[in-house]
């Protein structure tokens, strides 16, 4: 008979084993490329898709793409995602911290996306992204479902952030908040079997970054294009994009500790 | 700020809206090809991979490649599978009852993946599954990760069922207790936060069906080919072939009834 | 040393053996979903996209997605094709036939992409081409670079075909003569090296028919979005719509004879 | 109707228009990771593949894995190659020169691999073939067809070259004459409609270089498993590796010339 052994980590299907609990793991990823897009977007409606807890601090929401490769989970292979957050406060009766509120997150492979739903609540769902495409003065990649582009991302004059300014894109880059909201339903019925704030620390080493002016255009696709997808599409699309701030890429590594997670209270 | 709907079922990210309770659902495969492969192999090894509750019917492992087409929920579209089970008996305080029980599911399509590991808690993971190659004398496909192959499966030797044994195949195959054991972790430590035996009702209308002689061939993969799969193929690899039965090829129809699913007691 | 046998075929790289001559090969397609669309366009326009020695027989573009499955010289396998062609009569000195002119076919297989090309001068490319979705009342899919939408093809209010009318179909599609020119450039400078009429004969045995009310949508893209296509999909974009017929969707075999093809003159 | 214009270059289908003969155009790989690995072989054999007028300069197979990223003429996007090369003499009746041959090319992208088999007759077919997966101490790569791995590559023990000796790998990589024999067959029936020694000039600007031990593994596949390439395949996996040299890996550009190649005589 199976049994769970304590001390260890699982994933399902946990019944062929499980992996040694090291409270000081970090998953690495030694070489990133992210392109990252801010704007402002109007208050009421982004304060509309946070659930309990969680406050809006600027109406503002943020498109990060990022090229993992050399991920450590992954034997050195690599994958694409598109992380949508926005940033906020968790006022909770015990934590109360800042740190940016994922809304959703595609990515391309399916590895991570089961093991950041599970473990961390981080709301992957899945796309075909493509790598960036470097054809300088453009550097751009899209997202698409089944063939049905649904995001273009683009920067264009491009210019490297160097001196000061680089070390402070460094300070501010090496902690991050990552937040989510852990959601596992009840079987057979509506209902919550599992509502959790959950905080995930990461990090990123920045080498290299670069300034530029960006370009975030969303597609809207009709239901069967997209059957499960589509009404997220429809509501990120349907936030106004207000004011574009200055799209930042990025050269480098990324740190995440999973284990370094808790549930929020 | 997002709140829960009652009487709607969710997925994550829940906050962009949920989909109508309709207990009566049924999620509808239009076409599906079935390849299914069984073989009796060591009781006490397969024994030790069953969790608490539930019974080895038999020392008998089921593979079953589908190839999904006309999916409801994908707008019409398909999807490729292998599952891995074995026939039990839950043994449980309230419930008692048999079916078949999946250790791994490999699913070639993310969609399908999250669902229903997070609703039913089927232990789907990814692989690049093909297509059935359907090339008289043979009928074959794999799977293989990041294009390592790890499983071979054919069917030679392929004659029709008909007369009162397709009738018999037919009766057999209107329902099926899909068994599970829905696994969630706790979050930045060990522990189960959720472990819930759980039962997903689904049947098959056959509409032709065929036996032949059936070739399960597992490939042993390193770890850093395959690094979160390598043990569970082992483990399979390592399941001796003590006797092969016959295979069989099914066309037909699979209703699946998610909401109609329950935690077992 | 590598030699060239005598009646064997060979493709690059033939330095590795090729195959026996057979005249009376065929390639077959057991199982295909054919969806074509067929639309009045400018006759000016699209005659000007012939080469020499093909006449229009009418000012009509053909668009036909066919969802090719086991498929004889891929073991069984498949892929999926969309055909862009015009009826045309070509006149040349010797040889004088009506048939279908290919001005582009977009292919989601290397395989079939290259064998076309170079041995029959179909002016094959690639695309990703989703299968088809079965969605009544819809039929749907559509065509992709890179995860850039180019053409959706649709059908809605389909109807079956039967009685004479389908024994119209069956006839009419027994023998197709599709029409390419095959053009290899000259080494490291302009000009032609081989530019060449080719006729391929092909037949497909229909089973089932339907007629439908169908829609052909092209999106134009952007040079960086399809480098080697983009002028392509403008041109076809560009070819007005003036009145779109019924479209008709088959199911049946194909059987291609490109032994029995030929260089016109 | 339409009619080619001189000084333009063309590609199937030309009917929508070519490009600008430009002499001195170059297609850049601005970022490219190779792994290359070489073997003494068999002298008789692997001189069995070359065809006339190209001498084997020593009985050593290369299998150079690369990795191309920032490639112009895919506006910044890439793909993977294995390219199977022996070292020899072309001995014509006008052109004589060394350099290397290729016997045969897998690309994971359909647009090159048509581009380069017609423009400069590189024997170029389709596999999917994995990034490069960084995860020192291991770099490793692998081919496969339709989920049939057929070749698998790695390093190990990796040292950086540094000093005179980089120097020397920056020299020797400079300019390189990759040869080719382009063939295109009759039409309909056995024989050479093409067949043309072909020079295709390149060059890598090496930027790093590491040494280390290299594995070259090939597996045979059975017919049906790969309809078109199992014939190549087994020859290379037959060809023994007598003496593995050391593998060296390189981080660079690439520069090619396809207008510079010609016909040799």
């Amino acid at each position: 008979m199976f049994k769970f052994e304590d001390n260890k980590m699982y994933r399902m299907p946990p019944f062929f084993g499980g992996h040694e609990y090291n409270p000081d793991f970090d998953a690495h990823v030694n070489d990133v490329m992210t392109m990252a897009f801010t704007y402002e977007t109007d208050k009421n409606k982004l304060s509309g898709y946070l659930p309990e807890g969680f406050e809006l601090l600027r109406p503002e929401l943020n498109v990060a793409y990022c090229q993992m490769r050399e991920v450590s989970f992954m034997a050195g292979g690599g994958y694409n995602l598109v992380n949508i957050s926005a940033p906020v406060r968790f006022n909770g009766k015990r934590d109360r911290l800042e740190g940016q509120f994922s809304l959703v997150v595609w990515e391309n492979n399916t590895q991570p996306i089961i093991g950041g739903r599970e473990e961390t609540g981080v709301p992957k769902i899945f796309a075909d992204i493509q790598d960036l495409h470097i054809f300088p003065p453009k550097y751009f990649t899209n997202a698409s479902y089944e063939g049905n582009t649904f995001l273009r991302l683009e920067m264009v004059e491009v210019q490297p952030i160097e001196g000061q300014p680089l070390e402070n894109v460094k300070a501010a880059s090496l902690i991050m908040n990552n937040l989510n909201f852990r959601f596992i339903p009840k079987v057979g019925c509506p209902g919550v079997e599992l509502g959790q704030p959950v905080l995930y620390p990461q990090g990123t080493i920045v080498k290299s970054a670069w300034i530029g002016k960006g370009t975030v255009e969303w597609i809207k696709l009709r239901p069967e294009q997209n059957p499960s997808q589509f009404h997220i599409i429809d509501a990120l699309a349907d936030l106004p994009i207000i004011k574009m701030a200055q799209a930042m890429m990025i050269k480098g590594e990324i740190i995440m500790k999973p284990f370094a997670g808790r549930v929020l209270e």
